[in-house]
């Protein structure tokens, strides 16, 4: 008999009250053991270079005391961190660790392995890859043809997907400098299907080369001549290798066509760090072009195609198309299904075709949901019997489906993974994208250039250096224990958007008068978005206010640090949420879509609630935290305005 | 009496043998169930989601099956890991870790607090500011004017510093952009002491304005009219904004000026990951400009300033010079007070300037050799004392104080930090640079500006977003025990270098008869490098086949897994290695410079041995690891010649 999930789920965090203390400490005295005896074991012929005199000395003693006393105080310091265990906070995105996570960790950090490269991370870096692998398979790439491996987190992820989409978009024009170079001809196809010769294309259709066809283009010219002259032809027209200055003269020169600059194209709700991505990558913020969202908060695929064809009625090249699975705000899908059509009439009938991006970070565990235990898909139907709601929608599944199809896809096991961090994803559905970035240290010798034994020297071809094989040990021991499908992360994920939805009605239909919660719409995952309202806030300021100091007495910022309950804000400000302000500013009947848009950095004040917490959904005995939050934001609304003084400048 | 080093030393480590296991073991599981008494005394009224029942359930305890048998399965595997603790290792630079970061980063983990973000990790958000406040002090940056914070490593800090100092160079022509949209006349210091209207002042001369008279330049700017106008006019003139393509023919438009690309230039050993940095940044990696080396591997300062001259007679920006403190391959220590030096007199003679970066990632802690517990400076002559040696030198202090003078620095923790994986730093000398990088999360309230309190919301001002305090909290703790002076730090960096000096002298005394070992110099810090050859081998071909067959023979990826000692090597190349090779093939006497440097990337093999093991030059009863290895590489090169085949293959 399987295995049944809900049992499982009770072994796989630590509890809100630690119920599974022992468990843990079993296994992290175990592992601390084991690793004593490895050193213990490895040439016990070795002497000593600490003995036990040593210890009896002075400032042998004074060291231990000194560490002592400052771990003490950590601790106690630690106290005032986020209570994330407990059910009580419904605050930013942090929810539990895996104990698998935790002792993965724990256990390989005492080897301190570096996965910069297989020669100091023998076992580390296997299992990078593996996750990696783990992962492709769970969105629908074929291992065998990704790759993929770890970052720090989210950001750097995302920054090697545009890093690597720029080198993909500008590859074509390289083959065609260096083909001329060496004097070859080379076929390419382009995007409406016909193929030309490499020598008779306009620098717009060299930029306009599908992903797959660039690849093609650029083993074409691998196999054409010697390989040294091709790797120096290459770099002879490469702007990874030119920089933008000189690359933008050169084409001028070359073709006549000073190039306007390359865009990427962002949904509106997408994370701020891609604004830091675009300005370090030297694209420069003004060409982040934000695409206007649906009601849902997701991406208008409408927009999107008006969108590129105005950019491709004046020949400006779409470096990337960033698409959101699970925006950080609201945890709202993008249609991936229909941006990727979008893109597919790009090609038909503008000869136009960029690389398309899914910032999964949030939501790509998501994907598990989708997954039968022998990796087939599960219909929408089968999702929704299982989680018991009308959640998911047969277009949430095809565009999570189309997670597959997506050019790359950025995932954080440190966000709904429930791994410590830090550790983020980055996977390319080609593998070969790869080459395009890779760098050799000075001990590589000659031979180790793009061969097998150098494909898991990961410094090659990722933007850090040394980096921990503890994470990679962590992620990898936590997808063992809980895999990657409606047995593990799908059914842990499937019970927080239970969670979620029981969060949302109830908060949708409860009784606070005289105050009056507005509900942004059910989620796609698992945040739930509102606002509060009462009848003396008559001005969108006044409103902003209020939800403000509810906020300020929900959260760590209390003056006593103790709230009942813990949520978080944001702003929704214009024009990013022009798409989405209508129905809630109506169901607020405060304030009008101008004020809201005249408020600028101002915008709307929303509160937030990620519900990682798996139980919130559970039934007696478990607690009722829905409840419990209830009457701890009824008090927190009544304290608010109850302070004369408070309400006095909330209502003027 | 103040705590002697000697004995606090052996209460740091774990121990080759695990000598401290008790001590480890208890502070793991104090901080335990430390966390565990956290989670059952925060609201205890709470009932319970995971009960005694449910762990009789049948999945609960296949869940721990599964969870324990793959945590047996890891630790096994984790046997192949490099056991760097043992002083049997003498490869790559990767040593212990401390006890304090050990658990440090334990207990936090538990914690999991994030970063980013004051809010979601109020108390290592803290440390982190703390830990980077004590390394500024260390290098001698006053540390209420400068800034700095974690990173996941090297790579990241040092790209962020190359995109600070980007920032830097092009903030005098966007203030110029923005001072003529507002109408004013602000006036700017030049190199060379004059000072001139800001709308006079040629490209070339904005371009060439020192960091501190740029950061003066901009806080006028801010002060010159109300803020968002200022803010919208650097906007319009900003590269970051901007891009790299449009802003190149603005340039041309507003001054007649193509721009020469602007260079970095770097030490010949630079660290690879310099060429990722540039390429990723748009910069390009024609435009790293490499400068030779003298034959202690440190920048020729001569050499640098013909190049500084030659770009300067061409009006061709300097973005940055990168001068190393610690080379990853010798550990040489560069002249970074001469290199100061160049910077001043082209600033004089030339009108030009630039951002003088140390990365100090491997060598920064030696700092921590030159201070006294008070915080005053050591001479050089009190160091020599203490190590017992003639290192360092007057010129090794000077260098080492000069970094003090630069304008960033980056060090890492994770290397001779003696702390676990990922940490890395940078630090910059004038904290407004900052602001030049900064982007806002949604989140933040429009009052939440540029103000104190969000400060510490470091996520604005860093490329990485999520990241751990675990790291924060690890790298605190080690500073507390062991502090950056000649009590903590300093003192276990003499020990390294003492035990560095010892091994070196060693091989170069050793009788290896028939095998002679050739030395590089005497290590900067604690990287000895050197080779071996014999008689019957009489090409550089046949002496690196030799290198490389006894370094596979000493390395873990010897076919049984069980090497008697464990060393790494590298390539010297041309023209890299240009200003070192001549003694070396002088002393090999075997080869020319000419077949070398038409050996390309075959280059000459050098065999490296990292000293971080701070008790190889301790007196017995401590094992003495030199003679063992000098006995192991005698008998290494042995099997290499002995064997037949391979020695016909050797002697062709």
């Amino acid at each position: 008999m399987p295995t049944d999930p809900r049992d499982a789920m009770r072994a796989w965090f630590l509890g809100p009250r630690a119920e599974n203390a022992e468990l843990l400490e079993r296994l992290v005295v175990e592992s601390l053991r084991d690793h004593v005896f490895w050193r213990r074991n490895y040439h016990p012929e070795d002497g000593f270079a600490i003995r036990e005199m040593d210890k009896r000395q002075q400032g042998y003693e004074e060291t231990v005391a000194t560490l002592t006393q400052e771990l003490m105080g950590l601790l106690a310091e630690l106290k005032r961190d986020v209570p994330f265990f407990s059910g009580r906070y419904k605050g930013h995105m942090i929810g539990e660790q895996t104990i698998a996570s935790q002792i993965g960790y724990f256990a390989t950090m005492l080897y301190n392995p570096n996965n910069i490269a297989i020669e100091i991370s023998p076992v580390t870096t296997r299992l990078e890859l593996e996750v990696a692998g783990q992962l492709a398979r769970m969105i629908g790439y074929d291992p065998s043809r990704s790759w993929g491996h770890l970052t720090s987190g989210g950001t750097i992820a995302n920054f090697e997907a545009l890093w690597l989409a720029r080198g993909v978009r500008y590859l074509a024009v390289a083959a065609a400098g260096a083909a001329g170079e060496l004097g070859l001809d080379l076929p390419v196809r382009l995007p409406g299907g016909t193929t030309a010769p490499i020598a008779e294309l306009a620098l717009w259709e060299l930029l306009n080369v599908t992903n797959q066809d660039t690849l093609d283009l650029w083993e074409r010219l691998w196999q054409s001549a010697p390989r040294p002259e091709v790797q120096r032809a290459l770099t002879n027209h490469s702007l990874a290798a030119i920089g933008y200055q000189e690359y933008s003269r050169r084409l001028a020169l070359d073709y006549g066509d000073p190039l306007p600059a390359g865009v990427a194209l962002v949904a509106a709700t997408a994370h701020y760090s891609w604004e830091k991505i675009v300005r370090a990558l030297g694209i420069g913020s003004n060409q982040l072009v934000h695409l206007p969202l649906d009601q849902f908060y997701r991406m208008d695929p409408d927009a999107l195609w008006e969108r590129v064809s105005a950019l491709a009625r004046r020949r400006q090249p779409i470096l990337a198309l960033v698409s959101v699975c699970g925006t950080t705000e609201e945890s709202a899908v993008d249609r991936l299904d229909q941006v990727l059509q979008v893109r597919a009439r790009a090609e038909r009938e503008l000869g136009a075709t960029f690389h398309v991006h899914s910032d999964a970070c949030y939501g790509g565990y998501a994907a598990a949901v989708t997954r039968r235990a022998d990796g087939t898909r599960r219909t929408a139907a089968e999702i929704r019997e299982s989680v018991g709601t009308d959640w998911p929608s047969e277009d949430w599944v095809r565009a999570v489906e189309a997670l597959s199809q997506a050019d790359s896809v950025t995932v954080d096991p440190h966000k709904m993974g429930y791994v410590p961090y830090a550790a983020g994803a980055i996977l390319v559905r080609d593998g070969r994208t790869r080459h395009l970035v890779a760098t050799d240290p000075p001990y590589l010798s000659p031979a180790e250039g793009p061969a097998p034994d150098t494909e898991r020297f990961l410094g090659r071809y990722i933007l850090e250096g040394s980096k921990p094989g503890a994470a990679a040990a962590a992620v990898w021991l936590s997808h063992k224990v809980i895999p990657l499908d409606e047995r593990g992360y799908g059914y842990l994920i499937e019970r927080t958007v239970a969670g979620a939805h029981r969060f949302h009605s109830a908060l949708a239909g409860a009784d606070l008068a005289p105050f009056r919660a507005v509900m942004l719409p059910v989620p796609d995952i698992n945040i739930v978005c509102y606002l509060l309202c009462h009848p003396s806030l008559t001005t969108l300021r006044a409103v902003n206010e209020f939800n403000e100091r509810v906020y300020a007495r929900m959260s760590l910022t209390r003056s006593d640090g103790r709230p009942e309950y813990i949520i978080t804000r944001t702003r929704l400000r214009s024009p990013a949420y022009d798409g989405a302000i209508d129905p809630i500013l109506a169901a607020l009947a405060v304030g009008s879509v101008d004020e809201w848009k005249a408020s600028g950095p101002e915008g709307l004040v929303v509160l937030r609630s990620t519900i990682m917490d798996p139980f919130l959904a559970a039934p007696p005995p478990a607690p009722d935290h829905v409840r419990g939050f209830l009457g701890a934001l009824r008090r927190a609304c009544t304290e608010v305005l109850g302070a004369g003084g408070a309400a006095a400048g909330l209502l003027s």
